[in-house]
């Protein structure tokens, strides 16, 4: 396990939260951590050196979309992810599995492989789990998924028509043939561990664990004794660290907190947990008390790009009339480099606030700069509010927490759980 | 004249060339100046930083665009362009009178006003020399530009298909009817003496010469006589600087560097001499040769957005597919945040260099990061060649310019003339 260490500094002494340090060969990372996601190598439209303004010290990487374009051979001969993408920092890259269920039109689950069609080139692609490895194997990222199978957490029979969508073409055509979600659910455990062990096999033969750790994945869906069974199954192979997978998928908040609370007490103690692709500012906080160390999600880069700015006391959209003449920064009390560029003086001599007025006519002129900036905004304030969450771990000051971050606070701690949008409330 | 000073501190001993600098109440730049465009309040993709850390120390902004949306009452009520957009160095913005012309469907010219089409809303929008004074009044520039009529520089009866699109709707319209060419010209030399008048009477009437520097316009076409007399006209207001347009607005190369070698010498002597919307580097260079001192054009930043990326060696185009799998950076000798990170290692520890591959892949992949890194560069081309341009003025050393330049250098200097593109050499 030389490619990877990691050590808890503090426990909370009212929960199950601990920060800690996970060190790699491209540097370490604090945690609880949070990973900005950059799905086609690269964070959509910043710098790596304003990704790391941002206080973020690992990214992830989609292996879907580059096994896809431009193919795992080109990242190789261009000197693997980090060299490609220019992060010198520690990377993480998922399986391919999830966007092969989640992107695809057609997809086929055997007990062999996925097989889906590449949103590039409508071709044919066979992922295997010793293909997943070999894909991510020449990406070169400090840490990669096992592939597994991740079926929809509740019963898509139950779905609105919004949740169906997320589920997929693949559970409506079962579904049409009559479905069994529980039997889903097992058969999707028993690849994951059978995938596992393969990926395993694949990645020590080469002698990959010395430069790259892999990490399995308790699947199982919002059934519990799925999840223990999953989780007892993954654990049992010797891994440097474990995910919770299958979360977020379509379920509610209390759904979410209910599995994670129980999944992540199952995982060893010792090792790295991953919540996967998870989430809300509350999300973060709740998994965080129940034990998690990890997460990645796209909500910063994408709610970005829509105008839509996070800040301790809801979230702001910038496309409203209201902040035409606005002069006010998106957050008085942020450092990120659109609301305090005067802090990042080095680069900025003499550098004034972005105005909410001045985002507001980026957007509604199309200038990139726009999404640009409300996405280092966004990082930042994840960023800070896992600074902030690593501190309050340290001191055990939950109630300085809530007043810190008073809407997150009180959706997680408080019992506000209204559905998964409300620890991002609108503020206009 | 407090707002604006202009010292010259070196004049070559072979042609007219000149270095010095120019002052304004938001700093100073060197000059010959290239100046970015900011069309929209924002180059576009680029934060105000690294604008900085290409070498740029003016941009421009379009009063057209900004007085259309978001309009010039919201800038000035959110501090005036440089706090608009958070850039705290000088900047120029144009009368709107060019887009005006060009971009609009339906426009009439008058002898008091150009009326056009709004291209955000449809509306209809007068545009007086008093109201081209006003919206750069709110938008607080610090070199703000007398609206002047553009005509076509050449008989737009003799123009290819694609040269008379660019001359215009209007102008086609009047062809229809009968073009006298020459009574166009004089036309448009005669409103815009009687144009500059008003607006200097405008500017003063409110003593914002005390903050902003007027500077005329002289038109008069790809005929000398016609620029000789508008140059008179012109220069027989007192201002703090005198600009050459209607240049490169469909006329070639030869064409381009007959006028501005007859008019640039028209012009005082002490006073700063910007050649409007050019161009090219080597239209840059024979113009500075003539005794030029600021330009600006949306090349490099345009041409950045559509993966076409400019070296000394001639320009290369970064979709095609012989990039793939090459390593190397745009440009081994430039300095850029793309090219060179490790230059800026305060902002990127242990930067890598930006390679080709993952430009061509970030184009084909159409995320944003591909624009912004390839303006970027382009933006520090322009900038190096301006730094290289001032060296060579110093030292009177045009044979070392042209080792250093190649194809910029064999075009303006041999006499290699083969149309406007020759000096962005296309290598691949």
């Amino acid at each position: 396990m030389g490619a990877l260490s990691f050590e808890i500094e503090h426990r909370s002494g009212s929960c199950a939260a601990r920060t800690g340090v996970v060190r790699t060969l491209h540097g370490s990372f604090q945690t609880p951590a949070f990973m900005p996601v950059g799905t086609q190598g690269t964070l959509k439209g910043l710098l790596p050196k304003d990704v790391r303004a941002t206080g973020s010290e690992i990214v992830l990487g989609n292996t879907y979309h580059l096994m896809l374009r431009p193919g795992e051979e080109v990242v190789r001969a261009l000197g693997g992810l980090h060299s490609f993408m220019g992060w010198t920092g520690p990377i993480l890259t998922d399986s391919g599995g999830y966007q092969a269920y989640s992107m695809s039109d057609i997809n086929r689950v055997t007990d062999d492989s996925v097989v889906f069609r590449s949103i590039v080139d409508g071709s044919e692609v066979t992922l295997t789990p010793e293909r997943a490895m070999d894909v991510q194997h020449a990406l070169g990222a400090d840490i990669i998924m096992a592939l597994d199978d991740c079926p929809p957490s509740v019963d898509p029979r139950g779905f609105s028509a919004t949740r169906q969508r997320l589920a997929g073409q693949r559970e409506r055509a079962e579904r049409r043939r009559g479905y069994d979600h529980g039997a889903r659910l097992d058969e999707a455990n028993e690849r994951t561990i059978r995938w596992l062990e393969r990926c395993k096999a694949r990645h020590e033969a080469g002698g990959h664990q010395e430069r790259q750790s892999l990490f399995g994945i308790v699947q199982g869906g919002t059934d519990l004794e799925r999840r223990s069974r999953s989780a007892e199954q993954v654990c049992g192979v010797e891994l440097p660290g474990y995910a919770i997978g299958g979360v977020a998928v379509g379920e509610g908040y209390e759904e979410i907190v209910r599995v994670v609370e129980h999944t992540a007490g199952l995982l060893p103690e010792g090792k790295p947990r991953y919540l996967m692709g998870v989430g809300y500012e509350r999300d973060l906080v709740a998994a965080v008390r129940a034990g998690v160390d990890m997460f990645d999600c796209v909500l910063p880069t994408r709610n970005g790009r829509n105008a839509y700015a996070f800040t301790p006391f809801g979230a702001i959209r910038l496309r409203n009339a209201i902040h035409t003449r606005d002069p006010s920064p998106i957050d008085e009390g942020c450092d990120c480099l659109a609301c305090r560029p005067d802090l990042h003086a080095w680069e900025t001599p003499g550098g004034v606030p972005v105005s909410r007025g001045y985002l507001r006519h980026l957007f509604q002129a199309g200038e990139m700069l726009g999404p640009i900036l409300v996405s280092l905004h966004n990082v930042r304030h994840f960023q800070r509010l896992m600074v902030d969450i690593r501190r309050t771990i340290r001191d055990d000051d939950w109630s300085g927490f809530e007043r810190r971050w008073p809407v997150v606070g009180a959706a997680t701690l408080g019992g506000d759980r209204e559905g998964p949008e409300s620890s991002c409330r609108v503020m206009d």
